[in-house]
């Protein structure tokens, strides 16, 4: 089994070529073409930690993939990264492992970003005077660094936490060409920015209902697992086009999972990813509607981002 | 990450340390302790392939385990072998990929015979003239070998379909210390011996009802999808006693699946492997009993089998 490290990965890997084939995996999950089998939970309740394991074949590929992510909380306490996991690409044709691809949870990442890339693609407003970003891990990073090729504006509002933290992603966002502010209050950066990615693994809305302004776009990648939540209940039932990844997948544990339950989106347009990607256009029919992309992350998405990789390598 | 082949684990696997551990996961299991999430399944029909991805953590163990194995039917004409498969541990600290254990499929074959030797230990009767093995495979050769601690019997009868393949097995069971019968009629085999294990992966009955007599145990290992099936379904009704790794799979793709959904188990004493093990004793009360083990393969048996690796290597 031949082995490839995140450096490696690094070293090869094309956005702009990557996001091409997220499109043809969410067209090809929406046209059922893919084999998915429901994802596998842990959860490590003593160590703050839960696990993930993600499995795609999109039928006729050479290769199926299976996915190990986890997220270990407490993990930078001990100078390790929270998320953790590896790839492995597996031959259809014989069953024998191919490729392990000890990337760190960097290609769930990535693959993450490049999501969120295609949702603002599908439902930003025309105008965008700012980005505003929730959160500032490396998702945060890599969803702002991702947005350069979806809007020409380099104006950026950061929020988080922590300031030290703050600070750091400022640096790195201003060293990616952005001119940037910082905030504590999400309710300054939501009305300053059209464009809007949530990136926290937040169980407490961080954004609500009253922040949000007509003509702005939120896509929320945190919530992966019941009970996390970065938007309040009444901001997710003012939105006027809901995009998801997968319904199944958002209706039970994502941003909109508790909206959902309570049947506030009873008339609110709902469309996966892939379909609206078939369709074309934008998922939008006014630049004054609030817009939301719920992302859970789809095993498809990782076995098309290994391929991706696989080919270049 | 390390990585340990199946030449390293060979030389210092241990089958009794490694049964006891196996009774140990049983047992949790059977006590609610084992975070087992749904098997995930592929199918691969142009290949006439399948796969499963197995995970479990024992709550409170330093790791969790998780397996992919892979049958590809027509892999030997190839020169490949049908099973592949790879198992993972990490933490369950940190979430951190520790060793991936690239043992061919190899831990499954064996955790799923030191199963049988468990099911053997609680279910045969007292008196065994001969063991009878139905199948040429591996599993075949491992259940035999593994029943050597169970009964001081020497006699076996070995069915398969392959001539050659009866004859290669015939020569290995001689080398373990057996005096050995082979033959092509099943019913023939059943006639003589008193503790059974069907190893193949049949789609048709093997054993029919009228073959097996009062006193008999079968283990019935090959059956582990839809469809599969080694005992007639009458067969699987006769039963006296039946024990089962864990009836919600046994009760879907296992051996008794359709006696079981076609209503004929009501009245049949059904316990799973880890419930008789707390109980002690033994499974059949009477000497004249038919009994029925259907072994359908738990994640905790991998994660219990890596423990056991991991702990000598």
């Amino acid at each position: 089994m031949k082995t490839v490290n995140r450096r490696q990965i690094l070293e090869v890997f094309d956005a702009d070529s990557l996001t091409l084939l997220q499109k043809e995996g969410f067209i090809a999950h929406s046209q059922q073409r893919v084999q998915q089998p429901p994802v596998q939970h842990f959860l490590f309740a003593q160590a703050g930690g839960d696990c993930c394991v993600k499995s795609a074949w999109l039928e006729g590929d050479e290769q199926f993939v299976i996915k190990v992510s986890t997220g270990f909380y407490r993990n930078p306490a001990q100078g390790l990264a929270s998320n953790q996991g590896l790839m492995m690409a597996f031959s259809a044709q014989t069953g024998e492992p191919q490729t392990l691809l000890l990337d760190e949870g960097w290609l769930t990442a990535l693959r993450t970003a490049l999501a969120g890339r295609i949702a603002a693609e599908l439902c930003a407003p025309p105008n965008i005077q700012a980005i505003g970003i929730i959160g500032c891990g490396m998702q945060a990073r890599l969803q702002l660094q991702q947005l350069k090729a979806v809007t020409a504006c380099r104006e950026a509002w950061l929020w988080g936490r922590s300031e030290p933290a703050l600070r750091a992603f400022r640096r790195d966002a201003e060293a990616e060409g952005f001119r940037v502010q910082v905030t504590q209050d999400a309710a300054q950066l939501a009305a300053h920015c059209q464009l809007i990615v949530t990136t926290t693994p937040s169980r407490e809305p961080i954004l609500q209902a009253a922040d949000i302004r007509p003509g702005t776009h939120i896509t929320a990648v945190g919530a992966d697992a019941d009970g996390k939540q970065e938007l309040a209940t009444n901001l997710v039932a003012k939105a006027d086009v809901i995009v998801v990844d997968a319904l199944s997948q958002c209706s039970q544990y994502g941003e909109i999972a508790t909206a959902y339950r309570q049947g506030l989106l009873a008339s609110t347009p709902i469309v996966e990813l892939g379909a609206a990607l078939r369709q074309g256009g934008k998922a939008r029919s006014d630049p004054q509607q609030i817009t939301l992309a719920d992302l859970t992350g789809l095993a498809i998405q990782d076995a098309q981002i290994v391929k991706g990789i696989l080919a270049v390598l």
